[in-house]
């Protein structure tokens, strides 16, 4: 990796994601080489840690003396951990509609919030917040954090790592689906790839391909349809929290690199999405928050489309943890509710009735 | 270890936790070698998830036709996890007052859930729901599966890798903090690190300490005072969610194995949990459930009585994610509230007031 010498993670034990095969998903549909990469499992529950190490240990090498930054909410839960831990301020400007697991956590660990209304939903006014938050910066002596390489490409760096395991951890892997909302990941994971591919040039890269939902098609539309660039959109309707992102920001790069490994685009629905999530927590006990169950949505959509073989390998990015956006959950906890029972007596009874309803 | 042959566990990824180093907590005080054990980044967000591989591993080598267990959340959460995904249904009694965020995750993974008024606060209503819960398990050719070794030696095998995994990661550990509820967990880290003696008998094990909320002292007492035994409360009192269980089960072979490795007993207040928790969040960017943060009281209250000195190395027991229990996390929360502004203009207005605020 290009990084200067001295940069090391400033680290609170993110990455080394477990990845694990399926148990049901896959085998159900005849597909035995079928991956979860759990990102979940990192220190703050979304892969954002590997971000937050890298940008926090620059922040500390260019003596920055505080962190601003924009976020969808797990940016932002990441940076707040990792800022509490390296003693900086840490100011987050978060869109509008930030699920409550991810603000619970950015305020536990202090980080100073604020939100604008339309933020990362219209494009307008999303970008002109990045222009004000721009000039901040400048006055504050440091740079915004925002997760795309276009603004923290330092940051970016720390989240190729995940290409790096995934080539160590599966070789052979045909097919890696990324959930998208500016792409970044995406790019990030393409890029960790062919770094690895510069060391070894014999590597055979997967297909990568990116996942969004039809609510926030800035790339994946565009890429099935054989198209150069990325698009913005007006309004991300999408109710997937963390892939509302309207500007294209890292989008044409994203877009390139995905092709260029064979890629191809998926467009799932906001219920394909939601659904993915259920039978990952029902199937494989994966709990994601909806955004970390878009990619399995999109191998659904491959599968029905046939662009999958029976033989090949797939890896489903799974970034972040159920617990981060309770909502999302709630149509799953109410179909499943907690019985009460006044004493002991009524146990037996209980389990006989269960077992009727069986 | 004495496994069946054929027993690897049932994985979801569990397990190769980070072990990170304190960057304020410690150094604060003069100990530059405080370290922290993230059991919060298993997948279900315990060490729980251990337990659960080898559980659910025997489940399906004795071809159980379910999983019966009793929790008060973790343990739940875990197996509903690994049972899900192992096609298992999950029958979880619950103790009372489990919280909601470890509900949620037993909800989404399908368990079925019960719980009985009293259940893990009474000693004496839990005792009957034990033998109510064997006699059912009998009927389902099954065996209840509770995470301490009286009710469940193969799952507390699984947790015994903790030991395995400090002994690699840190072999000059002097201390281990350790929180217990019945005590499985310490008595488990205690035979992890005496089958790593048995196979390299020049390893030096660390003194491995039990901390217990005073509304819960069942063991840290008795070992403090010299005694033998461990002794059953008649309604634990604390506020630690995960550590209310007024029964011994575990507690004499913890407290002896305890004592065997030069460790003693700690006993933490609630407000001391729950400071530890907050300065986990606010200073070392560790989001923990406050039966989580208990390992760092009883580290506190160890430097405090002088029973630790600056050159020792010590590592703290995070059992659990915060986001397991939201209320607890709440006071935290709520002094640090979300601002929201109605458009972009207002953005440098904020950032200046908030400027001369801080």
């Amino acid at each position: 990796m290009d990084l200067p010498q001295e940069l090391l993670p400033f680290t609170l034990g993110e990455g080394s994601t477990p990845l694990i095969r399926s148990k049901t998903i896959g085998p159900d549909q005849g597909q035995g080489h079928l991956y979860f990469k759990l990102e979940t499992a990192n220190p703050s529950g979304s892969y954002k840690d590997r971000f937050a190490a890298f940008a926090v240990a620059d922040m500390l090498r260019t003596k920055s003396e505080r962190c601003l930054a924009t976020s969808s909410g797990n940016t932002g839960a990441a940076l707040a951990a990792y800022a509490a831990a390296a003693g900086l301020p840490c100011h987050i400007v978060l869109v509008e509609g930030a699920p409550e697991g991810k603000l619970a956590q950015m305020q536990a660990h202090g980080a100073r919030l604020v939100t604008v209304k339309g933020f990362g939903i219209n494009k307008e006014i999303s970008e002109s917040i990045f222009g004000k938050l721009a000039m901040l910066a400048s006055d504050y002596q440091t740079q915004i954090q925002v997760s795309a390489y276009t603004y923290s490409p330092v940051g970016m760096q720390g989240v190729q790592t995940i290409g790096f395991e995934l080539a160590e951890d599966l070789p052979e892997a045909d097919h890696v689906f990324v959930p998208a909302g500016g792409g970044g990941l995406a790019l990030a994971i393409c890029r960790g790839y062919q770094l690895w591919k510069h060391r070894q040039p014999e590597f055979k890269l997967p297909k990568i391909h990116c996942v969004q939902p039809e609510g926030n098609n800035t790339i994946a539309g565009n890429l099935r349809a054989g198209l150069e660039h990325a698009q913005a959109v007006e309004n991300a309707f999408t109710r997937v929290s963390g892939l509302q992102v309207a500007s294209v920001i890292d989008g044409n790069e994203t877009l390139q690199a995905c092709r260029l490994s064979g890629g191809n685009g998926y467009l799932v629905s906001d219920e394909d999405v939601f659904d993915a999530q259920r039978i990952l927590a029902q199937c494989e006990g994966v709990f994601a928050e909806p955004a970390g169950a878009v990619a399995l949505a999109g191998w659904r959509k491959s599968l029905k489309l046939g662009e999958m073989s029976a033989d090949e390998k797939s890896v489903c990015i799974i970034t972040g943890n159920g617990f981060k956006d309770p909502p999302s959950v709630a149509a799953m906890t109410a179909a499943n509710p907690l019985h009460f029972l006044d004493n002991v007596g009524e146990l037996e009874n209980y389990f006989k009735s269960n077992e009727s309803n069986q």
